[in-house]
């Protein structure tokens, strides 16, 4: 049993590229690969098979530029008026994206003959996406890191979950976290802050290589911070390297992160009418087509046919525009702080300021930030774009009743944060907990968890069930059930650790 | 970009039509749709493209009733003897279930050449499937708007959950739900009341029509009480409008509704071997064959195979009876009441008293109200029904010790209950916490809530993690390391709240 | 309609069998079956068609053993250097193992003209793959029953969670569990032992039969205690009757006993970036293959890929051997136990015992027993052998950054539970809580329960994140939000109760 292969694989590997079966190299016409690319491949298809495969898979291991542009919309895949000549005419390989524009890339290294950074961000595929890239830097998700670690309350709520406590004197005392705990926490789906700290020279095998030690690598963080200084990562959903439209347009992508008890997306559409006919009946699906139809090409939504693809009908007439900005059809924000509220203007959050100085969009009556969010008009067009989608398939009655359904669901839930927030409020008036005014965190004693779990966890998940019927998570899982339970537990506690001082 | 493309559309649609591509529209022989469908799809395939596709992929849409009357036992899939003569020779379209009896649905309104009921019913199916219709009223699921609502018991809990309290004066005070909240909560599942409230006329791009106004819509609950009268609503399983055999065969349909912590039924399936078996080995299985041959046509049950479907073995013997009485192979009840029991004779539960005067199946003891529960013969039949499935697969000594445990099990999760039951009872004498007998509600505090967590999520869960051999749903995930836990956690409170009385 | 129709069936199974369809009865090619098993199939293909049905479907059914000894490594399915005569020209059916080695199985019986064994055990496995059999009896699983019940720490903890308690004088008062409970409970995945009882005869309908009486039987537990004294069951995942690897090599035969909330590696999995690929793209995947090659036969890895199978590339390099002891390709056991720790040396775990006496692989403190754990060579081997798998498609800087991270959350869980165990003793001590010194279970109380969640949930479910990038299981999912927000809770608790005294 040879317990270090690896290590003899990388020696052998120059070898055994001389002999590598035709079938495993040629699943592409070669002359289309460029040179840079086919050096790339020479070693690194012997050393990361199953990564390479993934590339020979997509639509860029065979498709050239000069065929993406030539193809007419509404069934073009590439937004760019047009590329460098030199880009023009060979597939979209390794050295395409690795070694494009290496001077603005810190984590560049000298490999081989190449110039290679790693790290290949949202810039890079803006040479052939750029409307795509244009429209996802609007995105709240672009801004991932900045909106959780800028901002000053809920980088304290970071803190308080990822730094261990210890327990001193009879007391739990508050450590900071560890950057590594951080970044394998909430920047996990956030995205890290990826930085070049220093370069090291490493024996491969194949002879001493530098390459450059990053700080918060490996991460596929939405709102990842790059060492070019760009935010996110396209392979965040178009997962590395087979970049599939088909696979971004599945759910388990948006499940990655979208699945927990905090946004509970991906359970509640699963246990929808939606989510079941796509279980039931999406095998044969046409995930790949663009542009994309419903009724043809599916018979019911995934997140992105609600949220981002383009959808037209058999006459082309276009149903829903493609946005790589994903809330161009959501007039709420329904999840993740602690009222409901009317979408922000702008996607970096982090400066918005409330009455009372807090860095949230609402009060804490949750009345909303006006000034920092959209209005009644820029509201209704975004509905009337997402409405729009559910025509497709159902009458303005049925759409008109759910939405009413919605919009009750939304206030009733906030209306329950409201009286959770009261609860807390005068237990930090009445000293049962010590809040802010007395130089307290809002976030580390029971009750203030408890508050949190109220709009973090149970109003978002009877919202998410309101927004897309899955009636569960409105009730019994997260839903009204533990919403009104969690009250009642606040109110004992209040009285038990009242009672006791 | 267009941000309202879907009225254009409905102007544009007329115009449209004239120039629909043939290949969107001669999917079926157009000679066997009825003129008055043919004018439904006139418009609504522009309208909706996604609602008449599905329709185009349904037997529906390709069978003639003469056909499905041809077709001899056991493959037959209706179970009407005739159908009128207008009706013989067309598929069976939009028309043909929206546009029937429409005198009887109070929905019927004028739209273009046709009257036209948006809410088709349980009867309007019931043309050419009457038994299946006739069954599904015998069910508990027909009943569930009643059974709970109706229930003065359950209605309660409801309430407790679906009002928001305020916060007033210090203490949490208690408000009514919104008719909106309900519906978008346990009615969701269980259905909610349909009624017509107005007519209201409405600007359609196509001019002026009316159309409806209907409480609780939308809604496909199983109780759903429909305008005309009837209950239930074939769509929550048989999905529009592909009507589906095979979708409602498979466990998503089901797990709509049972994949919650109150009757985690998917959940546990999922991770039983029969649940491994479908999700490894499942692609390739047939399950839209009628009749539904185990090892032939699937090599392990969905809920359908061992709940509702009829199975036949290669020489055509039966091995189950096709039923819509949900708990013909069931002879214990074994979620959403404190104590699992043999099933009530008449799926009307909410007349149901026990000696106290509860609207309870059992005492809080346990004991059941014998006369209102099936008798041992009915049991004994019932639970044969479901063996003669478990024999496709299994020996006689397997099946045997399964139910053995299942039996224990049962027995095992109610003494749990009694013994929570016991803790609260004595917390109501002790005051403690305010009970009935004190013109308290039982669901308004946390100890009640703690009681409430015992029977119907961790009871409910230990019991199908027995029954369908979902090991973890008997332990770990809500069974009975919550039990325990929750009675630990009952005693505690009991324990801290008398010592501060 | 026939309530009983199984009765009849059996009745009638003799007479039908002589007019059996030939399709369903000539798929395989007869004469390579047995005499002995062809009896079998003679009457179960009637009695029980699903089971047959499945055997039919295997590779065992159309394979005998001379075709697999013919077959040259890697791709060679058996590890026997050969079998007995009688066995080489015949496919493995019924016979073949139920009646292998009779008088070692003190389940067998006479059963028509053979003794027959209901329970197969690994031995009989072994007679064609001896080499996976003894690997799988080094393994942890292997052990599972005793490593749970011989253990007097762990089976006061199965105690306290099965025994189902009385309330008896206002308080709760503790109940040995029924052997039924716990069968049905902990034992469904750590294997019941099963002993024959007696034997009974019983009417089959095809005249009085001689069945054994086992107990804990059904099972299929991964520790199963075999009646002729064997560890295991071969079919907890290579499930009966079809016996498929594509089956074993899908996530879901693992998740059966890998998903509730103290071990959730299937649904860490599933939102990883892993699980997110083979949800998407899995479906053409090739799970049969022997050996098995990243990039050729699937694009990410399963449970299988990782842990157990053989991978190879394309020029038969073996990347990974395959090996049935589970955690020949992990360092760390990260769950289960208090602490992470290294993995024990010998898979019966009993016996270990740490400075003050318990049987526990760590101090109290979380510092390992060394002498019963694997040192840092092995350890290290360990962790070279997983990255080798890692390779086929990740760089070497990723999975470096990949590992410091899972070592450093390790680091910080371990951390996190020292600080709860401090808390616990701490109540022990001032006797807020009864431990172990003054005679208490360490099981049976509110604030105890609180400390074994950390470990064995949240704890757990942090460190699978980080394994497998799993994120929100590494936060709000039972990660680190419940880590911090159960300290707070413990720390509140004590306040309370101490308060009180």
């Amino acid at each position: 049993m040879t317990r270090n292969p690896s290590r003899a694989g990388a020696v052998l590997a120059f070898a055994f590229a001389l002999l590598a079966p035709a079938a495993a190299r040629g699943q592409e016409d070669g002359s289309r690969i460029s040179e840079a690319t086919q050096a790339c491949l020479f070693c690194h298809e012997n050393l990361h098979p199953g990564l390479v495969a993934d590339w020979r898979l997509s639509r860029h291991a065979r498709t050239t530029m000069a065929e993406a542009l030539a193809v007419d919309e509404p069934a073009r895949r590439v937004s760019t008026p047009g590329v460098p000549e030199e880009l023009r005419d060979v597939v979209v390989g390794c050295a395409e994206c690795h070694t494009h524009a290496p001077d603005t890339h810190p984590d560049t290294v000298e490999h081989g003959e190449a110039r290679v950074h790693p790290v290949v961000t949202p810039r890079d595929c803006a040479l052939c996406h750029p409307r795509e890239v244009d429209e996802y830097g609007q995105n709240l998700m672009a801004h991932a890191y900045e909106n959780l670690l800028g901002n000053d309350l809920f980088s304290d709520l970071a803190d308080r979950i990822n730094g261990v406590e210890s327990w001193t004197d009879g007391a739990l005392a508050p450590r900071t976290p560890h950057a590594a705990t951080t970044d394998d926490s909430c920047l996990a789906c956030h995205g890290t802050d990826v930085q070049v700290v220093r370069r090291e020279t490493r024996d491969t095998g194949l002879g001493e290589m530098e390459f450059p030690v990053l700080t918060g690598w490996p991460n596929v963080g939405v709102g990842r911070v790059n060492p070019d200084g760009s935010r996110g990562s396209c392979s965040a959903c178009h997962t590395r390297h087979e970049f599939s439209i088909a696979m971004a347009r599945k759910p388990y992508t948006c499940a990655q992160c979208h699945k927990g008890p905090d946004v509970p997306a991906f359970k509640v559409w699963e246990v929808s009418k939606h989510g079941n006919i796509y279980a039931a009946r999406g095998e044969g699906w046409d995930f790949e087509a663009v542009p994309w139809r419903p009724g043809r090409h599916f018979s019911a939504p995934t997140c992105a046919t609600c949220h981002i693809s383009r959808l037209v009908n058999d006459w082309d007439m276009t149903l829903a525009e493609r946005t790589h900005r994903m809330n161009d059809r959501l007039d709420t924000r329904l999840f993740g702080l602690p009222y409901a509220h009317p979408h922000p203007k702008d996607p970096r959050t982090s400066t918005i300021r409330n009455r009372a100085g807090m860095p949230l969009p609402t009060e804490l009556t949750g009345e909303p930030v006006a000034t920092a969010l959209i209005g009644a008009d820029e509201r209704a067009a975004r509905r009337n774009a997402m409405q729009a989608v559910c025509l497709s398939c159902h009458s303005r009655s049925w759409i008109g009743g759910h939405f009413d359904r919605l919009d009750h669901s939304i206030a009733t839930t906030n209306e329950s944060t409201r009286t959770a927030t009261a609860i807390l409020l005068d237990a930090w008036r009445q000293g049962v907990a010590t809040g802010p005014a007395n130089g307290g965190s809002p976030f580390d004693e029971t009750l203030e968890r408890m508050w949190v779990d109220h709009w973090l966890m149970y109003a978002n998940s009877t919202r998410f069930a309101s927004a897309m019927m899955g009636a569960d998570y409105g009730v019994f899982a997260d839903g009204r059930y533990a919403l009104a339970a969690n009250l009642r537990r606040m109110q004992t506690l209040v009285r038990l650790d009242g009672g006791r001082r």
